[in-house]
C-alpha cells in the first residue's frame, strides 16, 4: 500500500486552514496512487496552541471528523488525522482517528505516554496500548510520537500482528536522534513498517525537525524527509514484509517467560 | 571507568593461543588506564569451531578461568570474557564471565537467547535474564550477541540499574545495522552506556564484521571500530550517565500496567 507523509505544521490555531491544507495534500496523495494520507501529531489544532487545545478539541465524531469522511471520500483514499479529542465528560485526550477511503471511521487513539509537562497540563493519557483497523490486506496500527520511544509499545503491536505502525508526531529539536536512528531501528526489531510523520519550523517554545521517514523491517528508510513542509511517498510491501518476517524471527525467539520485570 | 574492547578472533580452536592474545591486551588496556577489558563471544576458545565448543568448554572455576584471574591480577583490571562454560551435569552454555582486578570472579551470565540452528545444537540455553555486579561505582551487566536484539533484554537490565551493559558478540554480515543502529538506540532508550565486542573475518561459514562500539545514553559511539582486529579504549562517565537520565526519564514515563501482552 502507497503511504502519504503530510510532514508540514499547517497553521496552527486555524482547524478551517488545517482542513484546506488536509483537502489538497490528500488529493495530491490520491494522483500519486496512495492508498493511505498521514498527518503529524495535533494536525488538526496546532500543537503549541495552549488553551487553544481544548477550546478546538471536539468528539471523534464531530464536525471536523465528518469533513475529512468527505474528503477521504472524495479522494478515495485512507486518512489518519492527529487531533485534541473532547469526550462527553469533558475530558481531552491527545488522539489519532483513522477513517477509510469510503468515509468510515475504523479506529481511533488516544495516546498513552504523554511527554513532559506541556502535555501533562493539556491531556488525560489514553488507557488502551494497541489499537489496530484493517486497510487493503494490512493490520495498521496507531501510536503517536512519545509512544514510539517506548520498546514495549511497538513490542506490544508486533506482537497482535500490526504491519503498518502509524505513528504522527511533533519532535522537536535537540531529539533528531529519534527520527533518525531509534525509529528505524523499531521497524528492524519488530518486523513491521513505522510511518513517523513530523511537524516542521518553530511553534512556540518548540522547533520541529521535520525528518518524517518509512522505514522498512530491514531498518532501512524508503524515503527521508528534511526540515521543510513535504509530502513523501513510500510503499509498505506485503511479500518483502513476509521474506523479512522470515528471515528474522524475532517474535519466534523470544522468551517472554523471562520478562517478568517489565510489567 | 575506562573500558577497552578486544576487537580480535584471537585464534579459533586453541585456547593456548587466546590466553596469550587476551594478556597480550589486557597489558596494553591497563597501560592506558582501562579499568576492564572485554572479548567478544567465545574468544576463549573460537566461535564456528563445531564440537571443539563441547570439547573445550570448562567449568566457570576450570583452568582457563584461573588463568584469567591471574592476568586480570597481574595487569591489575577487570576482564569480562566470552567461553563456552561445562556445568557438572555436562551440559554446555554460550557463557561470559567477569573477572575483577583482584581475580575474583564476580558474575558469570550464560546466554539465554540463541541464534539460529548452529547455536542451538551446541548450546544449552541460560535461564537467568539479568546479571549483574558492582565494579568501581558503577552496576555492569552481562548479555551476549542475540540477546541485546531483544529490547526485553536491555530494558530489564536498565529496570535493575545497570550502569554499563557488556555485550560480547559474534556479528557477521550482513547484520551491520545491528552493531551500527539498534546498540546506540539500546543505550539511548535505556539510559545507560553499552559495550558492543565483536569479532572479526572469516570463520567457518560465518563473516564477522566487526563494528565494535562503547555507545553512550545519547545514541552517540564513543568509540567504532573498523572491520579489522583492534583494541579500542573508551569511558563510560558515571556524571554523564546521571545527567542524561534526569534529561530523558524514560524509565519514570513507562506504563507497565499497559505491558502485560509482552509476558
Amino acid at each position: 500500500m502507497r503511504t502519504a507523509l503530510l510532514q508540514s505544521s499547517g497553521r496552527p490555531g486555524s482547524v478551517v486552514e488545517n482542513l484546506k491544507v488536509l483537502d489538497e495534500a490528500a488529493g495530491r496523495a490520491a494522483a500519486h496512487g496512495a492508498g493511505l494520507l498521514v498527518t503529524p501529531e495535533l494536525f488538526l489544532t496546532g500543537y503549541a496552541i495552549g488553551d487553544g487545545l481544548a477550546r478546538l478539541a471536539e468528539p471523534a465524531d464531530g464536525e471536523a471528523a465528518d469533513a475529512i469522511a468527505e474528503t477521504a471520500a472524495r479522494h478515495g483514499l485512507a486518512v489518519a488525522y492527529g487531533y485534541p479529542e473532547r469526550t462527553s465528560d469533558a475530558a481531552v485526550f491527545n488522539s489519532v482517528q483513522l477513517v477509510a477511503a469510503d468515509g468510515t471511521r475504523l479506529a481511533n487513539y488516544r495516546k498513552t505516554h504523554l511527554y513532559g509537562p506541556f502535555e501533562r497540563a493539556h491531556f488525560t493519557p489514553g488507557e488502551r496500548q494497541v489499537v489496530q483497523a484493517e486497510l487493503d490486506g494490512l493490520t495498521v496500527g496507531l501510536m503517536i510520537c512519545y509512544d514510539v520511544e517506548f520498546p514495549e509499545n511497538v513490542r506490544a503491536h508486533a506482537l497482535a500482528g500490526t504491519d503498518l505502525l502509524l505513528v504522527p508526531t511533533a519532535q522537536p529539536h535537540p531529539f533528531e536522534f529519534v527520527a533518525e536512528s531509534l525509529v528505524p531501528v523499531r521497524a528492524f526489531e519488530n518486523q513491521l513498517y513505522v510511518a513517523y510523520v513530523n511537524r516542521v519550523g518553530l511553534e512556540g517554545e518548540f522547533e520541529f525537525v521535520g525528518l518524517s521517514t518509512l522505514a522498512g523491517p530491514d531498518g532501512v528508510a524508503r524515503v527521508r524527509a528534511g526540515r521543510a513542509e513535504e509530502l513523501l511517498l513510500a510503499d509498505a510491501d506485503p511479500g518483502f514484509l513476509a521474506a523479512s518476517r522470515e528471515a528474522n524471527p524475532y517474535l519466534a525467539d523470544r522468551r517472554p517467560g523471562l520478562y517478568g520485570s517489565l510489567v
